[in-house]
């Protein structure tokens, strides 16, 4: 497919939805351009009506690419998928394709949505340990799910969406102070991933909007 | 694709999950027998052993088929497409697909999880307010997005995913009293929607499960 020019990625270094997007880029070889959003500066400038226009849900990521706009990052990682070569994010297989979106749409339905920036500001004083115990609640489910699927990696031994949706979730949970010792599996799968160049250059201490603090 | 044995649905009348699923099933004209699971009875029947061995995140739907046991609602409709013949519930089109999936993610990422039974019962007395919130927040976002992607469906003129996870969304926002008049995009889609055969017979009223006080 001719792409005229460079995808725009509207994100955040530290949001897992936009590392999620980063991931799949990197790991498909495609170029693009970042367009820092400071979801805390500003009172959070995605909630301005210059980006409202580009997600109408006031999140991020958005991403503009082959002239159109796309939010929710599993379906931009699955058209990046779909219309770029390099290896598959999916497996080939519809039985191994499903569990990829199971285990991906566990966490991004079932997890990563209750730790949202505008759940957890509704929650308030109480955010850590709400934080803890709906990943803990997911973790306990996706640790057996993963033992069964898993190879090297999520699902089998070929990196898929699964893999990119689980080490940003990981990268969350450490950040809500959650024992990840706990789940092996997932703890070793991230292990894992995070030996590989994708995961590494789109990590949330390397990118252009980083503070200088957080910097790896 | 040979079938030996028809799938199976582990569902609740009332999940907009499961319904989803439903009618998944019934835009492609698949045969299946459901064993609900009643999710206030007996503390919640989800939360079983014997339940938790298909789907540990102890919630439904879990769709046992092909020899495997799948759960996340969009997964197995995305399964289903994939090995089923009949109507295409995801468009040709990439970028089409893509619409389809941010449409059914902004839904099923980022309006149901904030609704889910184990989300409110630890919200406690305020729920009401909770999810009539994050509804609000949500069809908000949905209403520009549909206006621009919308033809006599969600996504153009054909039936999809994205109108699978629509309806049933709507009836959880009538449940908890949104005003759904607000939007009038979500509304007239809604009830184009409600006229399909398979938007009918995978309906809540009318279910095994459903209670008689309830039956269409």
């Amino acid at each position: 497919m001719a792409t005229q020019t460079k995808p725009i990625l509207h994100g955040y270094f530290r949001s897992s939805c936009s590392w999620r997007v980063r991931i799949a880029f990197a790991l498909k070889g495609v170029e693009y351009d970042q367009l820092p959003v400071n979801l805390i500066k500003d009172g959070g400038q995605q909630l301005t009506e210059e980006y409202k226009a580009l997600n109408p849900m006031q999140q991020v990521p958005a991403v503009e690419i082959d002239g159109i706009t796309l939010s929710q990052s599993l379906a931009v990682i699955q058209y990046i998928d779909e219309t770029r070569p390099g290896p598959r994010l999916l497996p080939a297989d519809p039985k191994a394709r499903a569990q990829v979106r199971m285990i991906s749409d566990l966490i991004a339905s079932g997890i990563q949505p209750l730790q949202n920036l505008y759940v957890i500001q509704k929650i308030g004083a109480e955010k850590m340990q709400w934080s803890q115990h709906f990943i803990d609640r997911g973790f306990q489910a996706l640790e057996p799910i993963l033992k069964q699927t898993a190879g090297k990696y999520c699902v089998g031994d070929e990196i898929s969406m699964a893999d990119i949706c689980l080490v940003p979730q990981v990268y969350n949970a450490e950040r809500f102070k959650v024992d990840v010792g706990k789940y092996p599996t997932i703890k070793r799968l991230n292990e894992a991933l995070l030996e590989i160049e994708a995961f590494q250059v789109s990590h949330p201490s390397r990118q252009p909007d980083t503070p200088d603090d957080l910097r790896a």
